[in-house]
């Protein structure tokens, strides 16, 4: 076996132009990057403090806020800086590592090119689209005032629809690049000390956490200060502040585009590679996970990167930036509403509360650290304590600052005490996200009732296991829908009885309430980020340690490193669902205003006993039921071309299974990752379109049966029912997935028979229907019902 | 083994006391039973003649068309007697045929005893419920101007319920009744001629179809004659008669409460035994269906009477029922707002198009007999196009008739031609009933692309095969509800310009235009449902041949008529779905009438824009998944129980797979039915109590904060929300159901591998997988759509 493995050791590796071969004949590298490498170091250095400069200087001309929001921004990107210097210093192990590791970088960075290549295509189109839509949209009254015409308002709109693309598209490259260096570093540092691996992977997930939420808030801010002054905000005859905001949905609409897409076909590559390598090795062949022989383990490796590292700095780009945005044009119609006299604290605020999220985040990475080691491998500490710790200090350091920031920002004469209700509302948010991923937890650890269930219906077969998967995914959806319930509702009273009323006497702090509670939802964001960055980091380097075949002990921290990742990886997905779900209010709550905003005319109510609009929320629910439907069918066809390659590659060469022969790992590559590509493209473009046709559709009927804003309104009850189908979709496949998993987990760790038992086969059978679920449908999901929100947002003058 | 089959020949039938022992030992009849029992014969038949003519006195005097209504249902009651007869008249067949239907009645008869004793004391339980709220409910003014008090109502809501409930308990036991009597005749006759068995069944599902109906509509009729006549409707000073079909409601929860025990019940009774029977005996010991070894066999076969027939004659009562009264309620609103003169009409038209349905679909039934028979068994006529002929006779009849009765009843000289809308309107459903079953056929027969894909994806696995089937399922939701959609929009467009316009000016037939196509689409449901019930007797007549070893050419005949009940089960499905979906929209409006009478308020608009109100529509799409949920669930549970029991079995008595054992039949009945009772319990109070107590909190809720019909709003919502998810959840359970079944009966005829394959293994997964979804979660979701609406109308006062 030894003599195999030497005699052919690794040789696909070393044969370069055979690993990903489409990709290597023709190198794509994006515009933007040639011409950076084009300009001097110097002068690039020059043009950067430059720029810094300006930046400055019209944050400065905006608002104080926004000069301390830019400096922890730019404070934070030095930090990570230092996280990467920190990670790329450590070594990458023996020579068999670093060949491993390059094959799943080649791979990885490979399919980022062509996926990105792909997106920024559409997204040029779109941007067109965009363009030429808003070019024949009415504009408001205050802004045809404020000199804000109708080609002024297209340009901005484009403009920050592709800041919004490229800043997401950035966001999910820096995400996969410090994935693919910090594997190899990990599993090096795992032959020394579990403490060290552990240590560089929740440095290089806080890496791109710092990166992607900074980029995030940096992105708004410096969007919102260039506008701030370029179209002389609050000058006497220009347009209000409490405006501003809605210019900057393009930004959000930008950064969901992308991390659809980024999520769908990173999602898909991942699961297909994962599903098909699994089917053939682990079923079929009785190999374990990960082994080299298995021709589909280097696709598996590169997935999850491009899958989960890529995509999920990409979602997390798009909720923080929806988000952010969604809450300032709350705050800011609030603000005018109740006549605030300076509404900046109210617009400003989601700012605010992400530039305290990246400083108590950094503070909870750092906590972090090796201590004197204890030198012998075996004594392993739990690593899920010691995250758990780091997020403990993050949450009470994010409680603390969020009071500060609700009491700096939020203060207002006119009601002393709201300040109070909306550092509660953020509180409420807190608990949820806690509660969130608590009850994630119970549903998919194997410590916990259900788990033990469905690992125990495993034992009467296949059938039995999914019917209980399934029934066990459909229940997990009650508990969080109770909670989010519970905190909308709770916090929108809070906000309600603020105190803040409009002229008329009317409380109007209801909105706001559940925008703060999102936010204090999100105030731990970069930390949670961190963690999930961890897990695909850590799954990584379990891969590369098993394939380069090192020692036991090695094997097992990065086994304990993995496992914590899978648990970090479920959790932060509740997050995220939590996070959404509680944001969705907020997103069609800014539609509406945005709505009202452009008809001239009130629009406050989404009456579902209108045939029309009642229709509008049956397809809106169909519409989540039909891209889940085509998100699995995607997975489902890779993975079987993927099975057929892997079985096609055992039967004709039959030494690979006695290490006699090398398996052909740059074909399974190159079929997954053009495979992925293509099928990215339905499911993505009935995101995109159905929502505008049916607004487009409905805004003929509406016009031809008398009926005004019927577009409009059977939109937002699209918008509504897709959301609330979307998270109960969302939760269903995710706990589900994760269940099955850890129940297959389970049973290995040697209960009901353990490894290789009938057991086992059936709970394999269940991960295998689990893998598209939790990593392909189901954070898709997440980022569509954010991305509808935002495209009815931009697209709003389509159906009126 | 003949030898063995001989000398321990089916012991376990004769020996009686060993099959459900716990039913056995305590014996229960209903009350009225022991009472009829007691009176003598010619007494009994002096009773029926002067409640008959009781009942024609009370018709005469309410309306003639009530006396039209009666004359129909009371020959369609005569008619289903003759067909009875001739069903009865046919031989029973050998010895051992008699011996295994003996079997499966008294399997079948206990079950449904206990099981319909458990639902009566809940309806008992719940009357008196219902009977306090309304004591402490307000009455409308015209309620209290006309007489009719606190006390009077809650009265003729409470006795409305009931009869609803013992109405639809007598629907559920007819055709189970019907089948255990008729499963045995159509074997002995499979061994004569192809066309006799067929025909036998066809009538038989004929007769239970004809008293289901007819039970509604008469039971519908007697209700709303009786009050007309007690209240003296219409004479000055008392209630007007557009507000009577308000007071049937109680009718229509009644019959929909009793069809939701009964499905769950039954469904969880069969899938269980279907499920447990086919993983053992199918997958681990490798004998066929149906098999006299497999000591689930009977139990399976018990099964299909109680959850497919008994629980399906309950459904589609209810689903005709609550149609009936909401389309009532619409009607008589509509003529009330329009100040039509003689509003009987439009109150009385569904009980019209009920009583031609019944005349058509005779017809139609009538129209398949038994004509010159060729002789020779083996040229048997596809019995799918025999079927489909008389199918498409009684449509163009049902077509004629519906014309007819929109100018019989909807003739109002104010919009003259009003009524040529309303019969476009019911072509509309009639067209959309017609691409229902179309799009079912689709997505669930091998011949069409959907299931050979899901077919193919068994080739890699079980896991690519559920993933396959979970797609298809999904995908399958986006037709459906494009169709519904525009059937929807059209009918209403086509009611608002009918020129029925209210005292304003306004257009009012909208609403109504919706209901006239879900009449439209029911027209022929006694036809649909003789198909659906020929499916579960075919299946058991097929279960005796297989049982009592007949020689292969009567297999032949009962796979045949098996295979066709299959797909008429599948369609019948797609059709109770669609009316569900299109009369969901008038379900809802109903209550929205009722609430503005109770409330003495205007109830014209859901606005989801209020977060309470949005809480309660993601708590109304929560109680679907969570229902879907429990129901699988239970399946599941149940099922591994029997496994269990089943592998017992084959260890302690080794001698069963070679036919030297007898299996103990009665145990895997006697473990089945007591968990199905269990089971069914968690479900069905979900269902009930969950509307009442979202209501109720936000009724309080509202109170405290100021917020008139906070409740009854809240509840609309959830209902809606409930509906949508309702809709979409069945479609995809039933449709992949469906095709996870034919993708395995596609390879069973030896495409892929054939039987034994692996293939084919994966793909009894999947139909294993998909037996809780379309005969138990699926069902039940029609049946809670129409309860979530009853029950809403009924408990509206503790919402207000």
């Amino acid at each position: 076996m030894d003599d195999a493995m030497e005699s052919g050791n690794l040789g696909p590796y070393q044969d370069r132009p055979r690993i990903f071969p489409n990709m290597r004949t023709k190198p794509y590298t994006p515009l933007i990057f040639r011409v950076i490498k084009r300009i001097n170091v110097r002068i690039l250095f020059v043009l950067l403090l430059l720029g810094l400069g300006a930046i400055f200087y019209i944050g400065a001309s905006t608002s104080p806020i926004i000069v301390f929001v830019f400096s922890v921004c730019i404070i934070s990107f030095v930090l990570s800086m230092y996280l990467t210097k920190w990670v790329l210093a450590k070594d990458e192990g023996p020579p068999e590592m670093v060949q491993i590791s390059d094959a799943i970088r080649d791979g990885a960075e490979g399919f980022f090119r062509t996926q990105y290549g792909t997106i920024s295509k559409m997204a040029v189109l779109l941007a067109v689209i965009i363009l030429s839509i808003y070019m024949f949209r009415s504009t408001t009254p205050q802004q045809e005032s404020s000199g804000l015409g109708r080609s002024m308002s297209a340009y901005v709109t484009v403009v920050s629809f592709l800041l919004g693309a490229l800043c997401s598209g950035i966001a999910g490259y820096v995400g996969m690049w410090v994935s693919v260096r910090a594997n190899v570093r990990v599993s090096s540092a795992a032959r020394r000390s579990a403490r060290e691996a552990l240590q560089i992977a929740v440095r290089a997930g806080g890496f791109s956490a710092m990166v992607v939420v900074g980029l995030a808030v940096i992105g708004v801010a410096v969007l919102y200060s260039t506008l701030y002054v370029w179209l002389e905000v609050d000058s006497p005859g220009s347009m209000k502040v409490t405006d501003l905001p809605l210019l900057l949905v393009g930004y959000g609409f930008g950064a969901s585009f992308v991390a659809l897409f980024a999520q769908l076909g990173g999602g898909i590559y991942t699961k297909a590679a994962d599903v098909g390598a699994d089917l053939v090795g682990k079923v079929e062949q009785g190999i374990p996970e990960d082994d080299p022989r298995n021709p589909a383990v280097i696709a598996d490796l590169v997935g999850d990167n491009v899958g989960d590292c890529a995509a999920r700095g990409a979602d997390l780009f798009e909720s923080i930036a929806a988000e952010i945005i969604s809450a300032m044009i709350l705050g800011g119609t609030m603000a005018q509403r109740c006549k605030i006299e300076d509404p900046s604290g109210f617009i400003l605020f989601p700012l605010v509360v992400h530039s305290f999220d990246l400083v108590v985040s950094s503070v909870g990475i750092l906590s972090i650290r090796s201590k004197r080691d204890a030198g012998a491998i075996g004594v392993v500490e739990d690593p899920m304590l010691i995250l758990q710790k780091g997020y403990s200090v993050t949450i009470v350091l994010a409680v603390i600052t969020f009071g500060l920031s609700t009491r700096w920002m939020l203060y207002t004469e006119q009601a002393p005490l709201a300040w109070l209700n909306f550092a509660l509302c953020g509180l409420v948010g807190i608990l949820t996200a806690y509660v969130f991923v608590w009850i994630t937890k119970y549903y998919t650890d194997y410590k916990h009732e259900p788990v033990r269930t469905l690992a125990l219906s495993s034992s009467t077969g296949h059938g039995t296991n999914i019917i209980a998967g399934i029934s066990l995914g459909l229940e997990s959806t009650a508990l969080p829908v109770l909670v989010i319930s519970v905190s909308v509702i709770s916090a929108f009273w809070l906000g309600h009885t603020s105190g803040l009323v409009d002229e008329a006497g009317n409380s109007t702090g209801g909105l706001f309430g559940t925008a703060v509670a999102t936010m204090g939802m999100l105030s731990t964001a970069a930390y949670v980020l961190t963690m999930d960055m961890f897990g695909p980091i850590a799954d990584n380097a379990g891969g590369i340690v098993e394939m380069s075949q090192q020692p036991e002990s090695v094997r097992e921290i990065t086994d304990v490193l993995d496992a914590v990742g899978n648990t970090t990886k479920a959790t932060t997905k509740g997050f995220a669902i939590g996070s959404a779900a509680l944001a969705s209010f907020l997103l069609f709550s800014a539609y509406m205003d945005e709505v009202a905003a452009f008809s001239h005319a009130a629009f406050k109510q989404v009456d579902i006993a209108i045939p029309e609009v009642f229709v509008g929320g049956l397809l809106g629910s169909m519409l989540i039921f039909l891209f889940s439907a085509w998100a699995c069918s995607a997975v489902g066809r890779t993975a079987q071309e993927v099975v057929n390659e892997v079985r096609r590659q055992f039967i004709e060469r039959p030494g690979i299974m006695d290490y006699k022969e090398k398996p052909d790992y740059g074909r399974c590559v190159s079929i997954v990752a053009s495979a992925s590509l293509r099928e990215m493209i339905k499911p993505g473009a009935l995101a995109i379109v159905s929502p505008i046709v049916v607004g487009f559709v409905f805004r003929m009927v509406g016009y031809y049966t008398g009926h005004p804003l019927l577009g409009a309104k059977v939109v937002a009850a699209m918008l509504m029912f897709a959301t609330v189908s979307g998270i109960l979709m969302a939760l269903f496949l995710n706990t589900a997935g994760g269940a099955w998993d850890n129940a297959k987990k389970y049973i290995e760790t040697g209960a009901l028979g353990g490894k290789g038992s009938d057991c086992h086969k059936a709970a394999v059978t269940g991960d295998t229907v689990g893998d598209p679920f939790k990593d392909t449908a189901g954070p898709s999901l997440h980022v569509l019902i954010k991305m509808l929100a935002t495209i009815t947002l931009v697209m709003a003058p389509v159906f009126l």
